[in-house]
């Protein structure tokens, strides 16, 4: 958890494995979005929230909607951490804005919009409970 | 390879491996990533261009920005295509505007957008010879 | 399908992707374990038993142990084949014995010997109908 | 680090994360070996040997075989320690054994056998820096 001018952030410290990098010697593309979802769930869990749960009550959370804007490449044994920030948008969407950065030197790494909504058997739900519990009410 | 209006559209077929499903029974949203990747490095290869060759001569092909809808999700051992157009934005940057259907039925699964460009040392280049090469002179 | 002094094997193509290479430029270690299990599944496919609706039944194939000789390694774009053999080991045990070479040059990638058993409910279940639509009553 | 019978045996400590599950709700198969592989490259660091700055220098730790008995699935979120021992085998393999328990119940969840050797040019190299470095001359 940090603090930042009152406002609550969430972050999840990581380190990079080296089979999360490929053969340019960085991390692929694809495992940021292991990141991101990652410390997503674990954000989560921290409002009361569990994925898993959630699935096995016939509740899925599903992504609608992902922009990542890469800044700079991790390497071998980067340590990072990975923020979150929340939106509400329209009645069913959850917007977390999410952003990496290398540690201790803080260098952006990656910027992210992951536009999430909860459905039932494959259709949308109204995310009430969930959005109470994430304080967006 | 398919063929629309007489332009040439490039197209590769996969099917869904079990391991790239997560517990929601569907293909993990990062997965879909290393599909668009694939696909594009298959594409390239076509047009003379081999990603590893390029980056042991020094040149990184790297991805500054993705953007993906995510529409409906693949299940274990569905057929799918990855279809690929590409577009040349500004001086430097290489647009690959992509799309995965299910097959036979044509469902629309994914579209994306794949904004990237070709880097020494970290440093973008001009695209010179791969533009040419991809015909987008 | 590939035929031998009368036996019929299974055998599934495969290209390596770049993105299941490592920083060393080879595959990573662990994919080898995702091409051989895509492998079976396809394998078992072939024989009536699908992997997932199994699951769905409330049975489970689960691995109990995995031996991998690496012998060579791939590389990107490497064309390779997959083939399996199957025995059964007492009387609940089910034995993959599996092979990955290169194509078209045949050289040895890997030899693996993969122990599973069904499930149910976590208990071992006498893996009946299957060893028969396996052929190894 | 963890001290049993005045032997240094080293422990690293992780969660499993949700992309790590498969259709059957359990961590798959593969991914203990990303568990093993990261579990040894950082044992590896507390020696003074860096996996990637050895392949920058044109030495490559490879496998040459894995042993893996999976004795229980990890699920979700599970906490879990791979532990690691080494053993030198021959005059140019190291032996490592692994095993990784689920915390805090201390339930088994794989053992592991890793066989490695050193190459340059894809040839083995006496170990013997290595060696020395790891204590086992």
């Amino acid at each position: 958890m940090l603090m930042a001018e009152n406002i609550e952030i969430f972050g999840l410290e990581f380190i990079v494995r080296d089979y999360e990098c490929d053969l340019q010697g960085v991390v692929n593309n694809a495992n940021y979005q292991h990141y991101l979802e990652h410390a997503r769930h674990e954000f989560l869990i921290t409002k009361g929230i569990n994925f898993v749960d959630l699935h096995n009550e016939g509740i899925d959370l599903i992504l609608t909607r992902v922009e990542i804007d890469y800044k700079y490449p991790l390497r071998s044994r980067d340590r990072f951490i990975v923020k979150i920030d929340i939106e509400r948008e329209g009645n069913a969407r959850l917007v977390f804005i999410q952003e990496i950065s290398r540690i201790p030197d803080n260098k952006l790494i990656v910027k992210a919009r992951v536009t999430g909504v909860a459905t039932r058997n494959g259709r949308p739900v109204p995310p009430g409970k969930i959005v109470e519990q994430l304080g967006l009410v």
